[in-house]
């Protein structure tokens, strides 16, 4: 069911492009949907992608617009002068898009653009949502919504409606509001389908809505609309006045943004990186966190120099390091990951801390148990060095314990901070339990071979 | 603006429970929530949860059943009889929520379910939805949908939606259909409330809906609800004919599941577990990949003992092992993950392999040229033996470039054989990534140190 783009058309569609050929690119485009022809348009260069968007309708260029990936998205704004965008794009847009739009310009072409739209309705509620800052729930909002009176009877609300539909694509919710334009609940469609044109809005509309303030971070936006099952939630002020309302459609974004950043910063990417981004930024978000593994691999060597006597004496215990450290980072990663996840999908439950750590403790005795045994059965039947043994099964014991431990106090710790815990995953903590788990291999190593 | 679950609620809660004071109950739990509801009876035991349940309305108690954790769910409903779970819960949810509620029974229990639901339309959808596969679109739909014929007019049309409104929490969209029960197109409500009475549906309906086969994978489900941005999709069977709706809150819980597997997978999780789950879940999703980390471990250790030798003639080669073991493990991670994440979000774009890995190793050149730049340049100022310093930077020079390489072409192979890709970013490379970057540092350092 999905469109799947082929070099052969993507060729096709650059010939007709270079000929200028109007009529056979919009045949070409005709059955296509708008986010399908976003995806064209990125592997297009600028000015292909402008010719296309003067041969779509405003409708679909705008749309192929917003469903750009950001970066080439802002390109191509910026190419366009402001009177273009206000009449290509921002007239066709739903006020939350066109602010999006609007948001990357500079303050004086952001100006331009805005004295350009005609729909002096639209231009008013893109200035109020321009003032909101980004991540929370008023940047996220859009102004378009259906919103009735409790005053008024159905038959009233049915009129009205109609003048209210005409500038919306979809109708989420019907939100009832007082004389000073508070929300006070929602009117179901099957209400107003199923009573009497007579019956009065305050007689019939359900309360107890969810609602979110202007300044509520999009985090918690996102996942109260995912725990309600929400399709739409309304905006309010401090007042308690209907701002505008988030549709589920933008919440999936920021679920998506939000999985994919813990998810980099677990695999040591510092920014949200794609396969087809070029070199430049590949390298920028990964040689940070390589630097820091250096930085830890020089510690590592340094803790290791400090027992090169020991080496001497044993050099055997060298093949162990590897293992050694492995096994710490794995333990800090596991305990750390669960937490994250916890905390990013609300579900840590009620346990305390202290709870927690002694379950991870008890995890920690069990896997450690289990790991420095197999290892000691492996080393009595290989090696000769008995010491050996001994070594490497209790400094794996207890690097186990000490990074789970260590694995799941640290994204709690880092949360109660503001700090974001999935860093608790990223190179930095591994390194560190790389570091302590050598340390106490070398340490213990010291103490049984006499 | 969420309920925060506290101690003394809870207390509170369990003594009211105890004391079998029903109205305490109620009223404790009367402004909150079903999905808080869900979270307070997650912490209760079975008695007191199924005491709780007898307090509520059957609407309230099987909305709180559907957003309880899937095991404790399960534990639920099959601590009850077949004909409680029929009236307390099944009759009370959607088509789609019953389904998986009385899919976890065995199949003597399920048909007692069944035989005493009382509405025979619910049990003929629930039989039906309980024949497909899980993982499909047609395990993932719901039954319960305004359709209206393509003959009727407008009038016509909202009396036939009043009827079937009846049963409806949430009308998503109004599909058209024709004799033989096919998918038409979808009329939306705004034509509806703004076009004449007489005027027939056939003339106002639009084409071109999105729709998947009661076949589709969910994870493609999702990735076309993400993709087009839409609220509910309707899931046809070969003939074309309409079988039911995919909603959007169900999809968010696809999508949430999917990244958190491929998170786990990266953090060394071979099961979902949440942190309030008992140690030996938590230890049986950790255990198979320490056991991974620790045969690693010992393979790399073969791999030193191999150069045993060679430590003896130069022991301060030992430490740098830790720094050539984690820069591997590392580098292989992050372009994996790339690679994972793109593959997931459908955003890899039309580059092909080769491309790919030509970008990859400009990647991995450059960060390999820095690293090792540094190392030498540290090693230079630190250590006394030259040889240290070349065997050290042009092993993690190759070791940067393999490791890169090999990252990219793992999950992409992976991909194409139907294994999880995300596999790649798991224990498994890593310790790969490790074992041959000892072996190559090893290996530089007998042919360096002379």
């Amino acid at each position: 069911m999905q469109f799947q783009l082929t070099k052969e058309f993507l060729s096709e569609l650059e010939t007709s492009l270079e000929a200028n050929n109007e009529s056979q690119v919009v045949a070409l485009l005709e059955e296509i949907h708008a986010a399908d022809i976003a995806e064209i348009v990125e592997e297009l260069d600028l000015n292909h992608a402008k010719l296309l968007y003067s041969y779509l309708d405003g409708n679909t260029a705008s749309e192929v617009l917003t469903n750009l990936d950001e970066d080439i998205r802002d390109k191509h704004v910026s190419s366009f002068t402001p009177k273009e965008i206000a009449k290509l794009f921002i007239e066709n847009l739903e006020s939350d898009d066109a602010t999006d739009v609007i948001s990357v310009l500079n303050d004086k072409k952001r100006a331009e653009v805005i004295s350009n739209i005609e729909d002096q309705e639209l231009a008013k509620d893109i200035v109020h949502l321009l003032g909101f800052r980004e991540g929370t729930a008023g940047a996220l909002m859009g102004k378009e919504l259906v919103k009735v009176h409790e005053s008024w009877s159905v038959k009233q609300c049915v009129v009205e409606m109609r003048k209210q539909a005409k500038d919306l694509d979809h109708i989420y919710t019907i939100y009832v509001i007082n004389d000073k334009e508070v929300l006070l609940g929602r009117l179901s469609l099957k209400k107003l389908l199923t009573t009497g044109s007579s019956t009065k809005i305050a007689d019939i509309y359900s309360t107890g809505l969810k609602t979110v303030k202007t300044n509520t971070p999009s985090e918690e936006v996102a996942s109260i609309m995912e725990k309600y099952d929400l399709v739409a939630l309304p905006v309010i002020d401090d007042l308690g006045r209907l701002n505008g309302r988030i549709t589920i459609d933008d919440v999936v974004d920021v679920i998506r943004e939000e999985a994919d950043k813990d998810y980099q910063l677990a695999s040591g990417l510092s920014e949200s990186v794609e396969s087809s981004d070029n070199i430049w930024i590949l390298t920028r978000a990964r040689l940070p966190w390589l630097i820091l593994g250096l930085i830890g691999g020089i510690l590592g060597a340094k803790v290791i120099g400090v027992y090169e006597e020991q080496l001497r004496i044993a050099p055997e215990m060298a093949f162990f390091i590897p293992l050694i450290a492995a096994m710490g980072g794995n333990v800090g990663v596991q305990s750390s990951a669960i937490i994250v996840q916890g905390l990013a999908n609300n579900s840590l439950g009620m346990e305390g801390t202290f709870i927690k750590l002694m379950k991870e403790l008890g995890v920690a005795l069990i896997n450690g148990f289990v790991c420095a045994g197999l290892i000691f059965a492996y080393n009595t039947v290989v090696s000769d060095t008995q010491s050996l043994s001994y070594t490497v099964s209790i400094a794996l014991f207890i690097v186990i314990l000490f990074a789970g431990l260590f694995g799941t106090i640290v994204p709690l710790v880092l949360n109660k901070y503001k700090i974001d815990p999935a860093l608790a995953t990223g190179p930095f903590i591994t390194t560190l339990n790389d570091i302590f788990g050598l340390f106490i291999y070398f340490y213990i190593g010291r103490m049984l071979y006499v």
